[in-house]
Order: C-alpha cells, then structure tokens, then sequence
C-alpha cells in the first residue's frame, strides 16, 4: 500500500478525533481552545513513520493467504493512537531539548509562549510556554489511551496489544531517560561501556519504539502467530538500529539543503551515540579532549563543525557504522524469508526498511 | 474499614509491583535504577485519599445486600493505579510550580538534581532535574496504566472502568491547564466571570478527579446500576467541591503548625481561588490594586501576608465560602439518603466527607 494512503487515513482519523473532542470539551470555556489548538498544531505532518509500520504489520499478517483483505477500522485508530503518542513524546522531547522549532513550526512550548504574549497576560510567557507543555503532552498521552480504546473495546486481540503498547510506552520512556542520564553520565563512565550505552538507548528509542513495536502492534491486532510475530521482531528491530545509526551519521554529516537542519547538528546537542562512542574509542589522548570540550556546545561555530567533522574522519568510526547498517540489513532481510508473510506486505516492508537506512534526511 | 487498612493495602500491592518492575527492568542497567529510586519515592506517604474513595464507592455497591463481600484482588490494583496516578500528576504539578518540597521531601526535580550533583555527572544539574522529571511523571502515567490493567484484565466491568478512568485523566489534565492559565489570564478576564472560573477549575481538579472520579471507579468495578452511581456522584461532587474551598480558607488562614506550609502560601503562589475572586468582587479599586500587585509574590514578607489577610476579612469573601461549604456538605449528605447503598459504606462515606471539609491540614 503506497503511504501517502496511510497517511491520509490516519489524518483522517485524527481530524475526526479531534473533531468529536473539540464538542466534548466545550463546557470547559474558550481557554481550553488554545490547547486543542496546540495540540492540533503538534499533530500535523511528519513522516508517519510508525502509522505505516503498524499497517505494514497487520497487512503482513491479515493478507497472508487473504490477499484481498480490507482494513479494518480498529487498525486506523490503533495507528492515530501510535501517531498521537508520538507528538507526545516529541512534545516533552522539544521541552527537555530545549528545540525551538518542530516539523518547521515552533515547537509546542514555544507555541504555548506566544500564546501567552499575544493575549497580554501577566506573568512570565516563557515559563507559562514550558509549563504547559509538561501538560499538553500529559493531555496527548491520554488521548492515545482514548483512541487505543476505541480500537479495542471489544476486540478479540485487546489483552496482547494492550500489552505491546504498554510495553512500548515504557521502553521508550526509559530510553528516554537513559538517553538524558547519558549526556550527563558519559565522562564518569568506562569509555570502554559507551557503545554498549549508545547501542541499548538506540534499542529502545528507535528500534523497539519506531519499529520493531509498531510492526507487532498491527501484528498482533491481525491475530498473528508466535512464528510470524517473531519473524517481524527480528526484522524490526535491526532495521530500526539501521535507522538510528543512520540517522547519527545524518546528524554529524548530513547536508543541511534535505536534512533542513543545521550541519553538524548532533554535535551541538552534545549527541552520545554510537558513531561519537567510537570516535572517541579511538582518538588520541589530546584529540579525544578537544571532541569532550566542544561536544555539546550550541555556540559551534560553522568552522568548528568542520573541524570536528574532519577529526571524526580521520578514525574508522564512519566505516564500522556503515559496517554496522549493512549488517543490520542483512538480518532483517533474512528475517523477511520466514514463512507465514505474504508476500506483497515483505515487499512492503522491504521497501520501507530501504528507504529508512539509505534516506539522506 | 478504617482508612489504614486501605492504606496498607495499597502500599502492599505498590510495593509488589515496584519489586516485580525492578526485577523486569535489570536489563536496562544500572543508570535505570536511579529512576526506580525517584520513582518509588514520589510514591511513599500521602493522604491515600483517592484509593479511599474508590474503596468506599466499592463497599457501598458491593456490601449492598451483602455485608461480607471481602475486596477483590482487582479492587487494590485499581486503588494502587489512582495512586500512581497520583504521584504523576504531583511530580509535573511541583515542576510547573517550582515547589521545591513534597510531603517532607524533596520534590522529584530536586531529588533528581541532587542525584545528578552527587554523581559528579557534567553538565546543568538543575535542567538535568527538570528534565528528567517529566519523563518520570511519564513513566508514572505508564505504571498507573500497566496497574489498571492488571485490574480489568478479564474483568466484566473492564469497559465501563476504562471509560471513567480515561475520563478522570482528561478532567484533571485541563483543570491543570485552566489553573495555570487562570494564574496568567485573570487580569484581562471579566472580573464577573472570576468566580465561575475558579469553580470550573475545582470541579475538574478537586470534585471530579479527587473524589467523584475515585468514588465513580470503585463503584463501577462492583458492578454499580445507574441509580447508585448516581447517588454516588451526586455525593462526591459537592464534597469535592467543599474539600477545595476548605484547603482555599487554609491556604490563606491555615495555621503553619497545623498544615506544615508557611502561612498565606496560596497568596504567596498566587492562586486564583474562587475566596479570592469573591475578594476581589468587593473590595473598593484602591485595595484591590494593592491586593493584585502583591498576589504571587513569592517574597511576601509575614507582615505583608498579614496585612493581606486583614484585607481579605474586611470583605464577607470567608463567610460566603463558609456558606458555600455547608451548602455543598448539605447536597452530599442529601445525596447519601438515597437507597441502594449499603449503610456501613455510607457511614464511611460520611466520615470521610466531614474529616474533608473540617479539617485543619
């Protein structure tokens, strides 16, 4: 299924949820307004990425030896739902970031800040942007329980993907935490730890979270085996590793007319991923020291960025993780070979995983 | 039941669910522990007032016809959830209002600070705090979720308790908004309109999610009819709302041996109360200029704060509450003479509401 399809059922779905909660929370007054209106703003656009996973997932599942197979409603809200968790996540992600803008809008807490200006309130506009992000996301997160249930109430699948979404919910929390401990973290860690650190948040964050989840969440809710749950896992989760690693070259080496980022990005952030792990594994004292004192620095200048880019080149780090894509790749083309999946859905999905590992943005 | 039976209960079935949650999360290493730490303490101490009500709105259904109905396992994971629950919304509520302590300790962003210093980590050890405070209060929300479930699983009231409780998260969620909006938005709304608004952001913060919302769940689990939700719901409102408008009197007259906070805190905080708006309604321009430059000044001196406190009782504004809180206790207790729920439960009901709306701290 082409994802512009997907996209737009799911945008659908969404503007019909928001739609019913805008009548719903009219006896709330007119100041509640400007939080739909925010929250809305957080759900536009986006790649969509983990709405088409979850249909690639049930289509794997729900077409196998049904090749005509429509989808069904729940699957559209469970999808909504998946997207919806996701603006909350990046909601309370631009917060602790510190992100001005997102999807080239301004982020939500900044949003929520002009907000305030433009009405002439009292009080401190920044602060009140930033509370009442903390809040929006808190909303958001209910509101994916909201569309969750109404993809269940009554399905016979409700308990194994109540428990996926569970899951997934707090392995991406918990990522998220060990990825802000480990900007702090790193210079009291064994260096010989960091990649193993980088790699498990990559796990959680990308791989499980944006992947290997949102597959066995359509799975599931298609009534998929234990053989075919286990083969979209371990496919899953290596292309989201693929994606991630990608992503951590994108972020040190990306160019900034597709990736509509500044160079060098990650190495303002401060990023600990896998690529800087390895990096550092192999500096010289004297190099590994000037990466340490510039790394995280939102001031970087332009030049600086050149310079760190240059001394990243000069290790084999670039090389090991592309070393690194191709053998995930190779894994979760192997896992595509199980029996159990039909074949137009593999198809699918072995385009979706091109597509994330080869993108340039 | 006494309320320490209740209380026991639910720190059992909280303590067995962290040590299973510590066991399940060994393999996100050791970094992850510290949130543990965080998490579990957010969760020590406090009033267990929303596991009581639940509690009383399940005796009062369940003991109907049958007084030795014993609490069903399902009963402590849902009053063990609302805490949870709880704990949330209290770790972003102490972030947005930069309280530095709860219920004797540090408040989580501040524990979580001092976490960061202790370790000699790099970096912003306040932002460190900030931010992993509200993916704390996240991982909470997906706790009192994983908590709720293994209530419902399987059980014949699962849609019903679903529903209210999706309902309890989104009323406390925009109430918290409208509260922190209030607080910037007051002075460029009709004065007229101030009083209304105030009680709209106690009816979804106070009544309904403290109380009505509790009470609702557990009658809900017992298999409530609609005539004894009702009557349930026509009591917890009102006695919502008279447990809001007492902690307004305390939080400007409070005695701070009693309630363990500095006197005048509300004013301190600026809290937009419906006392204050009453207040304000009354006073002549002059004093209410002077009461609106000194709200929310979190340098009050004592003698300021007394001096307030003489404005505010030069107005009716405390006797009006006063009304108010024997009007609502009234309509509670009205409530209550409705049959169909079992008259020990009601009992309960009663004491609870009066050590509500009498209380001191």
């Amino acid at each position: 299924m082409p994802s512009s399809l997907v996209a737009d059922a799911v945008a659908s779905r969404l503007d019909d949820f928001l739609r019913r909660t805008r009548v719903d929370s009219a006896r709330f007054g007119a100041d509640a307004a400007l939080f739909l209106d925010a929250a809305e703003q957080t759900l536009r656009g986006g790649k969509r990425l983990r709405a088409r996973f979850c249909h690639a997932g049930w289509a794997a599942v729900a077409r196998d030896g049904n090749t005509d197979a429509t989808e069904p409603d729940a699957l559209w809200s469970l999808c909504a739902a998946l997207e919806i968790f996701q603006s909350a996540a990046l909601v309370h992600d631009d917060l602790i970031d510190n992100s001005d803008t997102r999807r080239g809008r301004a982020a939500a807490h900044r949003a929520l800040e002009q907000r305030h200006r433009a009405a002439g309130w009292t009080g401190d506009a920044e602060a009140f942007g930033r509370s009442s992000a903390v809040l929006l996301g808190d909303l958001l997160i209910a509101w994916s329980d909201d569309l969750l249930e109404e993809a269940l109430v009554a399905h016979p699948q409700a308990t194994a993907v109540r428990a996926e979404y569970a899951r997934m919910r707090r392995d991406v929390t918990v990522g998220q935490m060990l990825d802000i401990t480990e900007e702090s973290a790193w210079s009291v860690s064994p260096p010989s730890q960091l990649l193993e650190r980088a790699l498990r948040v990559a796990s959680l964050k990308s791989a499980r979270y944006s992947v290997e989840e949102p597959l066995a969440l359509g799975a599931l809710l298609a009534g998929a085996d234990a053989g075919q749950l286990t083969a979209l896992r371990d496919f899953g989760h290596p292309v989201g590793m693929a994606f991630q690693m990608r992503d951590d070259v994108l972020g040190v080496f990306g160019d900034p007319a597709v990736t509509g980022k500044p160079a060098g990005d990650d190495l303002r952030e401060g990023k600990r991923t896998a690529l800087i792990a390895l990096v550092r594994e192999q500096l010289p004292d004297a190099d590994r020291d000037r990466l340490d004192s510039r790394l995280g620095d939102p001031e970087l200048s332009p030049a600086e960025v050149e310079s760190l880019q240059a001394l990243i080149r000069r290790t084999s780090a670039l090389e090991r993780i592309e070393g690194m894509i191709t053998d995930y790749t190779r894994q979760a083309e192997a896992a595509l070979r199980s029996p159990g999946l039909d074949p137009a859905a593999v198809e699918d999905l072995r385009s979706l995983a091109l597509a994330a590992v080869t993108r340039a943005a």
